[in-house]
């Protein structure tokens, strides 16, 4: 049996909304599900009991960083990523492709790989998709990604082309070097916001037949309309038995419509890292406790959530310690926000079980937007 | 009934330690204590479960700190420090007079108290007896201090002797001014490192009569032996049915020689602030864990200890995780350090018990002056 399997159990009547169970070698994790973001094996601030806590089954984590900080050979030899980190539920690991086209200092892309300098201490590395493949297999994640090319956007027609061709080769090689038996690959689709690109990267990495697949390139700064037209139309590209996973999305919005669309698996560092600057999300919009209105204000974040901040604190106490540079402060907006972002994911699940997933977003939509907060 | 008691439990046989319950209205604590600081209404990096959970039965607040920011109003309004804290077990709060003598740009002390500048705008504020008690009635511990004068060491006879002076006069005001029938207030003796100054200010501060009785002016700087003379000589003058607190210590080696010279209760930053440096205490003595050669020691930071981080972590983690500047790296090390000190007074209180209490400390430094780590 294949380590990681997908079980489609229903699709919603009215939208192309799915409902799954994604099974792993460390536990079976229920679709539509976000994914907080691990990047350097901590969900920042949180122990792995409160990740759990708030309601996540899988936790992502980030090849591009593990590799350079502590190093993959640090965490193979304390037993793998979970082990090292204490998180016994499944871990998925980016391939590193959008870190070392993005954040490090690019040097050379050949068709081998990447030469790139580390942000840490400008020291020189080469990723392609061997030693990408090499480090997940180091870090034991239960679903590793193939090593692709995130074009930045906006990119001319040609340069897109060419990184869809190199991640349909890389593609290949990952599939061909990958060794280890309980973790599963999954392909990811570029093609940018051209139509044809998207469909010849989906018809090329989909014949590799992956247990599953990422839908890269979005979610780069390309308005909101465009990604969702993209997601359209790659729905009957994309074999209905396979998890798909839209990368770097996860304001409730895009969670909302990317479900809409048949996507099952998101990540984003966005509802952590907006905790950590002092910006909420309730049901009624978003709150920047920070700000001098709440120093009185004896109410909860959000009080119709049931999460520990919400049970145990005020917005008044909150922004007292962010703005005595308390770390607890930190702690208890990242803890909203994912308990916040889960239950709505939990909620979304309830909804396509129950046909209903477009009057819950209605509903959904008509008090996040009222700004009665 | 008052609302703060004392009751002596034990008095042991070969030294001056003793054991006793401390009754508050937020519940009873066993003497001999350490009371983790909460500087801005939170123990650093902790929640206030985490801090019970470490054995904390009593925390420590800072009044200049809090008065400066949330501002006690907004502490008041919320319901006390407690409420506004969610942390249901006893608090002490200091008097505001260390903060101002030292943290504080001083502007002019006179006989009514220290005009001072805030260390966070600059501006100017007026703090005295008067001020200091209603500060804290407003936060509403359990205790409130006496504003007192702590002279920094080293300092002259006519100095110290000053202190001392205004520190009794301070401390009638206090017992004037002060209302709340929840709140119990202790005096402070200071007198620096002069055996006859000391003496005078015991005198003085016992004859009001407080339920309790801080040692202030001590852990300022003075070599640890004058600090232990000062106790030693400091016993015979302090009545027996209320408890000793001896200001801002809380080494280990301290904890325990001050416990041998009749000292209740203590506070300290230490434990908490060297853990967020990344030192910790462990039963064979320091180990500063960021150092290079714990990077692939895959060891708990304490093999004899049983806290959190020590029953689900390794060096080798919390080393990356502080050299990568992520919080859960302070938070482990802090709960480390916390429950090692909270479990070494448990030690200490079960050796009185046992009348045992030199083989304990014998056994402990042995162990912990070893550098067998
Ligand atoms: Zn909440
Ligand atoms: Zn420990």
């Amino acid at each position: 049996m294949p380590p990681v399997t997908f079980t489609l159990q229903k699709k919603d009547r009215n939208t192309g909304a799915r409902l799954g169970l994604l099974q792993t070698p460390h536990g079976t994790v229920k679709t539509p599900v976000f994914m907080p973001v691990g990047t350097q094996a901590t969900v920042k601030t949180m122990t792995p009991e409160e990740v759990a806590e708030v309601g996540a089954e899988i936790i992502l984590a980030n090849t591009y960083h593990l590799y350079l900080r502590p190093g993959a050979d640090v965490v193979r030899e304390a037993g793998g990523l979970h082990k090292f980190m204490h998180w016994e539920r499944p871990i998925l690991t980016d391939s590193g492709g959008f870190q070392v086209f993005s954040l490090a200092g690019l040097r050379e892309i050949s068709d081998d790989g990447v030469t790139f300098r580390s942000h840490l201490d400008g020291s020189t590395h080469f990723m392609g998709p061997k030693e990408s493949m090499a480090v997940q297999e180091a870090l034991g994640s239960d679903i590793a990604m193939a090593f692709d090319e995130c074009v930045a956007y906006p990119a001319g027609r040609e340069e897109v082309e060419a990184g869809v061709k190199r991640t349909s080769r890389w593609a290949e090689i990952c599939l061909e070097v990958h060794q280890r038996e309980d973790q599963a690959v999954f392909g990811i689709i570029q093609g940018g916001v051209f139509p044809d690109l998207r469909r010849r990267s989906a018809r090329e990495i989909t014949a590799l037949d992956f247990p599953g697949y990422g839908i890269g390139g979005l979610s780069v700064g390309e308005p909101k309309e465009l990604m969702y037209s993209v997601l359209d139309e790659l729905q009957e590209y994309l074999p209905e038995n396979k998890p798909r996973y839209l990368m770097g999305v996860g304001s409730p919005d895009c969670l909302i419509e990317g479900v809409k669309r048949g996507v099952d698996m998101f990540d984003c560092v966005l509802p952590t890292r907006i905790a950590r600057n002092g910006t909420v999300m309730t049901t009624y919009g978003k709150l920047v406790v920070r700000n001098a209105a709440y120093a009185r204000d004896f109410r909860p974040l959000d009080p119709e959530c049931a999460c520990y901040t919400c049970r145990n604190y005020t917005r008044a106490y909150i922004r007292h310690l962010l703005k005595a540079g308390e770390i607890l402060g930190l702690r208890l907006t990242t803890i909203h926000n994912l308990y916040f972002l889960l239950k709505l994911m939990e909620r979304i699940r309830r909804a396509i079980e129950a046909n209903d997933l477009e009057a819950m977003a209605a509903e959904f939509y008509a008090k996040y937007n009222s700004g009665k907060i």
